[in-house]
């Protein structure tokens, strides 16, 4: 959670005008999204989310961004769309930041995921692909193997204060990754980043998704392998393959896999293990003094990569 | 800012059924407040804001607060207005807090007050007065001089902590104000709490005040004498007396002071300025370990304490 800028009146006004959405009534920091400043709107319009870019998103990756959450609006994929200015721009600054204005999507994210949540959640990653797959603009992926090998490269030194077993752990299962990790596989636009409180939900059905800020141009079934960290473990960490199972069968009856692809995914599965892990045991040895939020127990992350590390694809998904 | 506690999905849906407010639709933590956790809710039938109530607030005294808002709101005040339960219940429990629902107030607090905005405050500080008369209950000041001496007491041993005056300056001045401090203004119910952040504006008119949970019965200047603290000092804090003379003359306009209320206008600024310096300095040097926010700094409070001290009735309001 997070809101790290305040916004002076008279610049937030001056911002307003120049949208068409009427006499802004409120304007509430919300307490989600650990990257950004988010703040809820209301105006004569209705209902928006206002996003200052901090500085962890590059500037030169939001036409990306914006311009595939807009593509995949208008090709009716449930999620927030981009709003113009009066003068054309989906981006634009505010308070000294990149800044976007985008609808307000209901719905709310489930705290602790059911098994009828994944299996809803792998049909809209498929329709996701689909809508996201004639997406003109490319971006590749800065957290998969090659910023892998610096990332640890980097945390070797430190990694022991996260956990005596994560220095060997780092060592071993990167250069496993360098082996094995896949070159071959369909690519496309993906989320990267499918964590629950990015999947809004109205009752038992998908509103939308959330957070375009990590979607890159990757392996499809790698953002698979996101999903099934994300979601299919229990609250202590302990894998839940009937989620896994509705994950995937729900994708592979709208997109279904191909070997390869299958063949593949216990690799796919550590390394997204991995990318979190190594992300969230940066942030917990060098916490930013102005974040809001505490860091992330990477703890969780050395649990499930283990966890994947003894398992091969027939005992993942038999 | 502060969301202290999360709510599990299957409490937030039950608790949201005990209401008539059709279906729940957005559930967000918002960035603002740092005694309680609020949630901006979307249902069926609009905008509401939940509020669990955090160790610091005395649940014994909600009835008095959530009936002030109501009773406030009755009597045509802008405030939120209180959401009775199917069993008509304005307060019960929800994630093992006491929990309220009130309607949403559009509106937006002034982050740089401008003198009409402390115009405003003063005309509707004296309706809010007018408004909270007859309210039946009544809520002792816990903050006020006898809750001061002990506070002084229990910060002594610390204070040069926070600066190497402050020792000198909380003996001098609790002195003072046992020596001043009046006793027979007139009383009533107040805010108590009249921040920029509890006053929204929609354009140049009060939407409302918010956040009660400061109120208490007490004397009805002692609210002005808050708001000046609050509102009349320019960024390097220095007293701005044309805002205080318009937050002044618009209350007076509809509630005339008495003649012994003008004279102990200069001591209970000062009061009020210890009160804020108080808390301050205390969340300073005990920081809550599960806090959100960043304690505010005291420092404010010594500057606008000392001013006061050098500054008598007529040099104030001339």
């Amino acid at each position: 959670m997070a809101v790290y800028t305040d916004i002076p009146d008279q610049e937030l006004r001056n911002f307003i005008a120049g949208y068409n959405l009427g006499r802004l009534t409120s304007c509430k920091g919300i307490a989600e999204g650990v990257e950004n400043s988010n703040f809820l709107l209301h105006t004569d319009r209705g209902s928006f989310i206002l996003t200052l870019f901090e500085k962890r998103v590059a500037e030169k990756d939001l036409p990306y961004f914006i311009g595939l959450m807009d593509h995949c609006h208008q090709r009716h994929f449930p999620c927030p769309q981009p709003i113009e200015n009066k003068r054309g721009q989906k981006i634009s600054h505010l308070a000294g930041k990149p800044a976007t204005i985008v609808t307000f999507l209901e719905g709310i994210w489930p705290k602790s995921p059911e098994p009828f949540h994944c299996s809803a959640l792998g049909h809209a990653m498929a329709l996701f692909h689909e809508a996201a797959k004639d997406f003109p603009l490319q971006r590749e992926n800065a957290l998969t193997l090659p910023g892998w090998v610096v990332m640890v490269k980097s945390l070797l030194p430190d990694a022991h204060r996260v956990d005596p077993s994560l220095p060997a752990l780092l060592e071993d299962e990167i250069n496993f990754l360098q082996n094995h990790w896949p070159t071959n596989l369909p690519k496309g636009n993906i989320h990267a980043d499918l964590f629950p409180d990015n999947v809004f939900f109205l009752d038992r059905e998908i509103s939308g998704f959330i957070d375009f800020y990590f979607c890159c141009t990757d392996f499809l079934v790698y953002d698979l392998a996101v999903a099934v960290n994300a979601w299919c473990f229990n609250r202590d960490f302990i894998f839940d393959s009937e989620k896994a199972r509705l994950l995937m069968d729900s994708y592979c009856q709208l997109r279904p896999l191909q070997n390869m692809e299958k063949a593949s995914m216990s690799t796919l599965l550590r390394g997204a293990a991995l990318r979190f892990l190594l992300t969230r045991a940066h942030d917990w040895l060098h916490p930013d003094p102005t974040a809001l939020v505490s860091p992330k127990n990477p703890h969780e992350y050395i649990q499930k990569l283990k966890f994947f590390r003894t398992q091969d694809q027939k005992e993942l998904f038999p």
